[in-house]
């Protein structure tokens, strides 16, 4: 497997784009185009959330029962949540306006959006947009690119990854792109993704995979607690590597599976560090825990605990904070055992060993939590369980940016 | 029944204290004691945190043990948590000296502690602070106010409530005092709380009442989401009223519970209202939720939202940031059917109706969020569950307070 450059137009036979819209945002592009010259199977995951925006609530039908997708329409700026029938019927409008362009089944194209919450989408706007996508959508590594800026919100980097990779002699290209900073803690998945892939593969696999992988990526991570109603993550497999079409759990499944772990997890981590208003990249990595699960829940605590994120913005080695996140996780474990190492840029201090605070040296932690990403190593000494999760400092700016975000 | 001046001094025969005894702070009170001139049925609930705090451990087994219990040592400063055998040993020699100092058993003593975790007490500061706590004891109104003073850590306001009722001809009072502030997310009980009274109950009434009502009031509030490693609820009933002894779940009982749950919800939106760097005490209440859990959860949900308690710090009546939060909750509901409500001061405004945004001024919403207490009431429609949640608003402040609390 090589890391390659681009996102979703990495792979055969993809192209996108990304135009202005102005939907909520002025003088920056706000809608993105992904489209197969295939038809491709479709797999998704989406919000836990009961409050569904209407995107999300038209992406589960098309990929639960149209035979084929082959687009998908992206908006920055409003949720589309919270909108009732007229929500909906906006997506409706968007796909058929986009399936028109394209010339291919309405049900073929997925709809997403990303924004402030309770706003009705201007419908005119996003009918020209459509129309703008469909002109400029491109196959280039630029195209993918500029689709990937279009949907940021509150994002200051945008968030691309891509792989190659052999099977069967063929080869085969994974791409994504994401985006996501506030509103981050997602249960089922994320905030909006779009995976792109030439290989081939059935659509219940591409599914099990998708589902499988996200709960140690996507689910992994924690900006702020806020399980969005947004959440949607997407992958259009277009068949065009020539492999041939994985319909079982084989090796070729496993080196998808591979493929598909490295630009999940780079994507997720790209998200965590770009959290609103963060500073660090704040990761949490539990090992030997009695089960996976409880090493997840554990290191999930850590992360997603005010607490711990604001000692880290402090970089204070503040270490009972940590050691109280663990405690609430609701995973049973023996305290007095414990071990908890600071770790950051190939440097490692013990700060917790049996249940006591170690003689380390503040100065040394301190500098330790300077860096731009740290990491919170703990060793349950019980089973071989082990998880990483990920988040973010919590700062100033996190504030400033929630409490008047939609002026 | 009816709210008195006063907290821990206010039912008979009870006497506090708050000393300096430098344990952390410098140049005010941080230890304080509460005595009853009697022996005393006890009750506590205690943290859920798997990490727990020395003193936790201590007073589990007194309440569970011990025939009775007659005072509590409690200090602001250091948590005594993560602090192994050193640490309980600590427990073991305050005890010891109060129970010398005051004449009764050692097993009849409470002990509590709030600061910073991982960090071992100086065991000669608390001997010495226990003796003048025991030398200052005193059964005034004033004593009690000085008593909750001294248990502050970020605690901007110390906290009091009290009250008196009849029973059989008796009067009743029941007060109390607590501190707490960050670290707040109480699960079976909240930070520290001590509660005295001069009623007759049987010990495992005292119990099963304490148990009963934190559930609508402690456990009902949320500064941070972090469930600390401290909390520590204890109940002294001293029986000095002199009324028939409760022993069973009659009329009486229904007084006193009716007493616990006003001096309880007092002292738990104090709490809330002083959470770090609060500005607002942020209250949600759901009504017409399918059971009282639902709405318990849903309630807490909106309290603890990191987006939505930032919304309320900066006015902005982000009503899809409260849905997003219900969404969440764990509980199943119908959200086109939800009515949402922003109300402060006697006016109230209806956001959210029927799965869409409603047309309110937004000039008005902003002015109801501004005031210095502010709620949502939120309508499912679809039962008789009700409950309220307190939390307080995110701010600058409270980042500011916890990047290097330690220092």
């Amino acid at each position: 497997m090589k890391v390659i450059e681009g996102g979703v137009t990495a792979a055969q036979g993809f192209e996108a784009a990304g135009v202005e819209a102005s939907i909520k945002y002025q003088n920056r592009k706000d809608m993105a185009l992904v489209y197969s010259r295939k038809p491709c199977v479709a797999a998704g995951v989406f919000t836990s959330n009961i409050v569904k925006a209407a995107p999300v609530i038209w992406d589960k039908e098309v990929v639960a029962h149209s035979p084929y997708a082959q687009a998908v329409i992206a908006n920055a700026g409003i949720a589309n949540a919270c909108t009732g029938s007229q929500g909906y019927e906006c997506c409706k409008q968007t796909a058929k306006a986009a399936a028109e362009y394209l010339q291919i089944p309405e049900d073929a194209v997925l709809v997403a959006s990303t924004g402030v919450i309770g706003r009705q989408i201007p419908t005119d706007k996003i009918m020209e947009g459509v129309k703008k996508l469909v002109e400029q959508k491109a196959d280039t590594i630029e195209a993918g690119r500029i689709a990937a800026e279009a949907i940021m919100t509150t994002d200051t980097i945008s968030k691309q990854a891509a792989v190659t990779f052999e099977i069967g002699g063929k080869s085969v290209t994974l791409g994504g792109m994401c985006k996501g900073s506030g509103m981050i803690h997602p249960d089922m998945c994320t905030m909006l993704g779009f995976l792109t892939t030439d290989i081939a593969i059935s659509k219940e696999l591409l599914q099990e995979a998708l589902r499988e992988n996200v709960t140690d990526t996507f689910n992994m991570i924690s900006v702020d607690g806020d399980t969005s109603t947004n959440d949607t993550l997407v992958i259009l497999a277009n068949g065009m590597a020539g492999n041939p079409e994985i319909t079982s759990k084989n090796e070729d499944y496993e080196k998808f599976m591979e493929a598909l772990n490295q630009v999940n997890t780079t994507l997720a981590k790209m998200m965590a560090g770009d959290g609103e208003g963060a500073t660090a990249l704040f990761e949490t990595k539990v090992i030997h825990a009695k089960t996976k699960e409880d090493a997840r829940k554990l290191s999930k605590s850590v992360i997603s605990s005010s607490l711990s994120k604001a000692a880290v913005f402090g970089h204070d080695a503040n270490c009972g904070r940590f050691l109280c996140a663990l405690g609430y996780a609701g995973v049973d474990f023996d305290p007095d055992r414990l071990d908890v190492f600071l770790e950051s840029e190939g440097r490692s201090i013990l700060v917790y060993r049996d249940g006591n605070v170690t003689d380390y040296s503040e100065e040394e932690a301190t500098q330790i939590l300077s860096a731009p990403e740290v990491r919170v190593l703990v060793d349950v000494k019980e089973g071989d369980g082990e998880a990483t999760a990920w988040g973010c400092d919590l700062t100033y700016d996190y504030v400033k940016i929630n409490a008047d975000y939609r002026s």
